[in-house]
């Protein structure tokens, strides 16, 4: 273990900021100082109330977070963010609008907020944010809010990494048969019909509990409730809160919470091993004979998969 | 090459359309047959013309998708359409209901609408978007419209796999920059500002084209245009339909047509490479030694660094 990670891993305990911003940057970027990372971290304390927060591009989520962050601020407790963005699959860039939004709270010092771009990586995502919520942990925030942006690939991390899962879905948004499409009925321990201030809210709490009723509950006894908000006003975020609450009772109460540890440390091991096996491949499919095999492909000399043959021969060559 | 394959592929070519579908779900399901389909189906001819469709969830793609198989009947010409499903990363299960919304289309021979589950493999979407087109061009349909349900890493296969890319947007859908932040500004060839009736689409437009001027443009020559439309009483499909004509000559005229070919053939490579890695990653995750290893994490005797090891030990030991 470098001793630069130990220090940061020492700092972050003892409340030092810019140490956390740093220690965050170390587990998201992978490799070897990730890995002494959490050798030095040690096993998760797994105290921290985690909750995810997700739904479509545009449903009001930063809203929510920004609302749900006043609402534990309220009671003197610290609450910090991980915003979780796309990066985009050409560009690699992530935009920072979100964050913005989330202003009002930047001069309070109980409230920590930052970005997570998603690696190209199958599997980074995975890894990086149980392993961000175990720095945030080890920093003594009592509550995590795990925001995401967009619908896919990212859902399956937070809803590995979250205790609670708010799925956030608008008036009329399909009627909320988006939702179902998205695979985001499966993962929601909470509805939130946001923007419950414009038309179809009784239409689209009918269509997502007559689907609830249909679909399998994450939890068996827990019966995932639809709760209305208008987040930039305030309205409904008691009552959310609540829910939140009766959810992590509920993880206690029923033993639920113990075996999410478990599929959490499960998942956190399958993200490590797609993330280096797809890294090995990403370092294949950029170097000289993927690029000789692909012009033959091209040229219509090989097929894609006597190609595929040829490179993970190569692979395997380059390891031993 | 079984016996099977070589069939289902010849009788695809002489217009059969229960082996086409037969012929789909063998690349679908990839492994072994879909190898043999690839090497009897032969090099593509890359004649069709073929257009992917994508945008955030309830934007109207599939009415906009609609529309456009209804303007390319009107020309006599037939018409495949690919509908790419998100499976829900929990249940496996895909939703038909964009199937249903093109039933007005059901019963006309010159049209064939196919719906392809994304396979929880990374790389498997990928692998089996290009070669399902395959599968459609030996069919002999001159076009091929790929839509997307959700957004996310459909969208690369999309990308990678068409050659016109239709991005939808709605008016006011956060203004256009969700567009951005889910990463669909840099592979849109054209924009389609769909629901154009409501209001807010004078701003819509000029924030994607403010953010189209800052972003880099797919094809260099070329600025992807703002088309406004109405696809459910196809207002502004005609235009659109022009915006595909012009895309496509530009990408013959400027050469960007045959790079397109060579990314396609890379990019099926890399997936058939991820996708074979990812399956093996995936068989040992569900074995009893990662069982053992995963409760070791959980009884903090292990790290979870230390068990991915363990487990690509046992992997590469299991492949020798």
């Amino acid at each position: 273990v470098t001793s630069r990670v130990v220090e940061l891993v020492d700092a972050t305990r003892r409340g030092d900021r810019v140490a956390l911003a740093r220690l965050l940057s170390v587990v998201e970027n992978g490799g070897r100082d990730a890995r002494d990372a959490v050798a030095a971290l040690g096993p998760l304390a797994a105290v921290a109330g985690i909750v995810g927060i997700t739904g479509a591009p545009g449903a009001g989520k930063s809203s929510l977070t920004a609302a749900l962050i006043a609402r534990v601020r309220a009671t003197g407790d610290r609450v910090a963010v991980l915003a979780i963005d796309p990066t985009s699959a050409f560009t690699g860039g992530a935009i920072l609008g979100d964050r913005v939004r989330m202003q009002a709270h930047d001069t309070d010092d109980g409230v920590f907020i930052r970005s997570m771009a998603t690696r190209g990586h199958h599997g980074g995502l995975t890894r990086a944010t149980p392993q961000a919520v175990a720095v945030l942990e080890a920093a003594g925030y009592p509550w995590v809010l795990l925001e995401t942006v967009g619908v896919g690939q990212v859902e399956v991390a937070v809803a590995g990494a979250a205790d609670t899962v708010l799925v956030v879905v608008n008036p009329g948004w399909g009627d909320g048969v988006q939702a179902n499409k998205a695979g985001l009925l499966e993962i929601g321990d909470v509805f939130v019909v946001n923007k419950a201030d414009r038309d179809g809210v009784a239409e689209t709490r009918r269509d997502l509990e007559a689907m609830l009723t249909l679909s399998r509950a994450r939890g068996e006894d827990w019966q995932p409730p639809v709760i209305e908000t208008v987040a930039i006003n305030g309205r409904g975020i008691e009552e959310l809160w609540r829910a939140i609450e009766s959810h992590r009772e509920h993880l206690a109460a029923s033993g639920e919470q113990a075996r999410r540890v478990e599929a959490r440390a499960r998942q956190e091991v399958r993200g490590i091993v797609l993330e280096q096996l797809t890294a090995e491949a990403d370092i294949a499919c950029a170097g000289p004979k993927f690029e000789e095999l692909a012009a033959r492909v091209v040229a219509r000399e090989l097929d894609p998969y006597a190609a595929a043959d040829e490179l993970r021969g190569a692979m395997q060559k380059g390891a031993q």
